[in-house]
């Protein structure tokens, strides 16, 4: 469903989170106790979570239970009790969980980073990107039963993807959708603009810790953009395997950090580029200018060998993620929502098989997420000599 | 293959994990970068690490590389090159990785709790489970190229284990296997005991932490032992769903803690019961009474309809868990380790659904995990007011 934590109305950071827990509370006539029993009688799994854009609501089970899991679902997202006394608890739940983001570092940092990297959006009545799932201490106080239950009337059929992986005919299968969702209300479907903030610096003190944690953001290219393969194909060169250019760089040649990584995060329809690092006190500003540099060198292109091997490694990949059948319903779920279509793993792998170097490297020529990149810092030191922005214009008013 | 944490020299503490890493540096007459190239070129994916009882070494790619995939497994377990030069920077990596536990408690725990419930064996020459796979600060000190290379003798057919998933007919497969590890040395088979500590108390300041955390660990079944699938069974209705004791009884009724679970861990080829939560420090010490109430109402046994879903939940669990390929060919390895022979899902749901709720309640009447638990704490206090050991005889040298 459309309506992530991005979603949460300003001054109540923390909606998506405590309303999807209150789901579960009972629905279609269960208190919480038999609603838990129902799907605990099937033997179903449930998986799912509240991220930034989207709230996910999965579950596996056996074929001959299709049917009635799919109706559980159903209960949950459209027929819910959401009884008031439940909500104490579910607050509380929540601030701990808030809390706990404090005892891991490199979650509090990508916490963080997403702030600062991605600020709330003037006159946008919704919080937007800048708090985790779990919210903010103040909005956590501000959320009581009317505003959850007025927030709930945002989600709804408009824009919600249902993926569903079973031995079933297509036809059978969408009527099965059909009616065990009918009636369910419209809701909304209204996407959280991504306004990147580009050239941030912040360095966050964390007395006691004995790591320096890195974090860079950076433009990337949108799903639906020509280039998406060509990037992905980047990526792979940058952080794919053993022999990628980050791993080498940071971690076989220089021994800087013992974790290193980049990867495509997609927010408000366009991609960025996220990259992490652990490392010691001592040596975190080496880490990151090679790792900027690493950035730096991108528009020069790949070579024929490393391409081929990024090639490799993209194609492959394509394969091992369409092996389990619970991340292949993910997988259709996010294509439709991130691509507008099911991409298949053959047309896929044949998309991929037709890219040449100098496709990449005539994207890449055009590629310079350095100068643009937002850092921040987390570390036991109460001061990081970040690297000044590239365009010192971009990143006025951006914290120290 | 059988040489783990546990296997490390006594003050050689690290000497697996090190090794593992010093393995990919170069194998079959390729150096470090070769052999990572090799790996790239094929698009195969690792994965595995160090465990405290085995190393693992996995690797996914598709059917036309099986034969060189393996041929490189097969170097690098059999024809690693070892280079000295690259021995500093390992080590360095590894006393990162040593330290970055610090920077997340639940980790530092499990390693705690682990030191704590098994400690070494007298007159044993291994180091045991007492320490982390990145090993300790004076053994990651102490090693060296000579005492890792003669480790690394213990490394061999003996006792190791080759799980393969693929479209290959079995004698074919057998025969591939034996010719591309023909010649890899014996090596040896000697599991290290595991002597549980009974009623072990242990709390670990943590300074600045938000959370207090907590584990429990008590005896449980082998894995060799007829009772257990009636002791899986258990851990499901205690820990299986949303429903099950832990969760209702410490979530969903009280809102004491976020995360709660317990889990079977195998060790020394003896079962036993690892229990978890996090919680905040004013009510942990309920959390803990909470969760030590649970294990003792165990040899009450189940109700009929609990037992029904905890009897599902096992039984689609054994489904889901074969899904992909990778987890099936990890679970191959694992059955033959600990089970002695391959569990097919067909007969394993057979099993499971012979089971009666008097067979289990049988079982249960003589499963007292409560009186035995050994506990560990970890949290922002000085002290944590720990429950006395019901069997204080049994606590002796413990710390407080």
């Amino acid at each position: 469903m459309p309506v992530g934590s991005a979603h949460d109305p300003r001054g109540q950071e923390g909606a998506a989170g405590v309303l999807e827990e209150w789901l579960y509370k009972g629905a279609g006539g269960r208190d919480a106790r038999g609603l838990q029993d129902a799907f605990d009688d099937l033997g179903v799994r449930r998986s799912g979570g509240v991220g930034p854009e989207a709230t996910r609501f999965g579950a596996s089970g056996l074929t001959a239970d299709l049917g009635a899991a799919l109706a559980l679902v159903a209960d949950v997202v459209a027929r819910p009790a959401l009884p008031t006394h439940e909500l104490p608890v579910l607050l509380d739940l929540a601030r701990q969980d808030l809390e706990g983001l404090e005892d891991s570092p490199p979650d509090l940092l990508a916490a963080e980073a997403r702030a600062l990297g991605f600020p709330r959006v003037p006159g946008d009545d919704r919080a937007g990107y800048a708090h985790p799932a779990s919210g903010t201490p103040e909005g956590l106080e501000a959320l009581g039963a009317a505003g959850l239950r007025a927030h709930l009337e945002r989600y709804g059929q408009a824009g919600s993807v249902l993926g569903l992986v079973a031995d079933l005919e297509p036809q059978a299968a969408h009527d099965l959708a059909a009616r065990t969702f009918a009636g369910w209300r419209v809701g909304e479907d209204r996407p959280v603009p991504a306004l990147f903030r580009r050239g941030g610096r912040l360095h966050l003190p964390h007395p006691g810790g004995e790591q320096t944690h890195l974090s860079l953001s950076a433009p990337g290219v949108s799903p639906r953009s020509a280039d998406w393969l060509p990037w992905q194909l980047a990526l792979s060169a940058l952080s794919g395997g053993g022999s990628s250019r980050l791993f080498v760089a940071v971690r076989e040649e220089r021994g800087l950090a013992y974790a290193v990584s980049a990867s495509p995060l997609v927010l408000g329809g366009e991609g960025f580029l996220s990259a992490y690092a652990g490392s010691t006190p001592g040596r975190a500003p080496e880490t990151l200018a090679v790792m900027l540099a690493e950035l730096e060198r991108l528009p020069g292109g790949l070579g024929a060998e490393e391409f081929r091997r990024a090639h490799t490694g993209l194609s492959t990949g394509v394969v091992f993620g369409a092996q389990s059948l619970r991340g292949r319903a993910h997988a259709l779920t996010r294509d439709l929502a991130l691509f507008g279509q099911v991409r298949s793993v053959r047309g896929l792998r044949a998309q991929i098989d037709a890219l040449t170097l100098e496709e990449v490297n005539a994207f890449l020529a055009r590629y310079r997420p350095a100068l643009e990149a937002t850092v921040v810092t987390l570390g036991p030191g109460d001061t990081f000599a970040l690297p000044p922005a590239a365009q010192p214009q971009a990143a006025q008013g951006v914290g120290a």
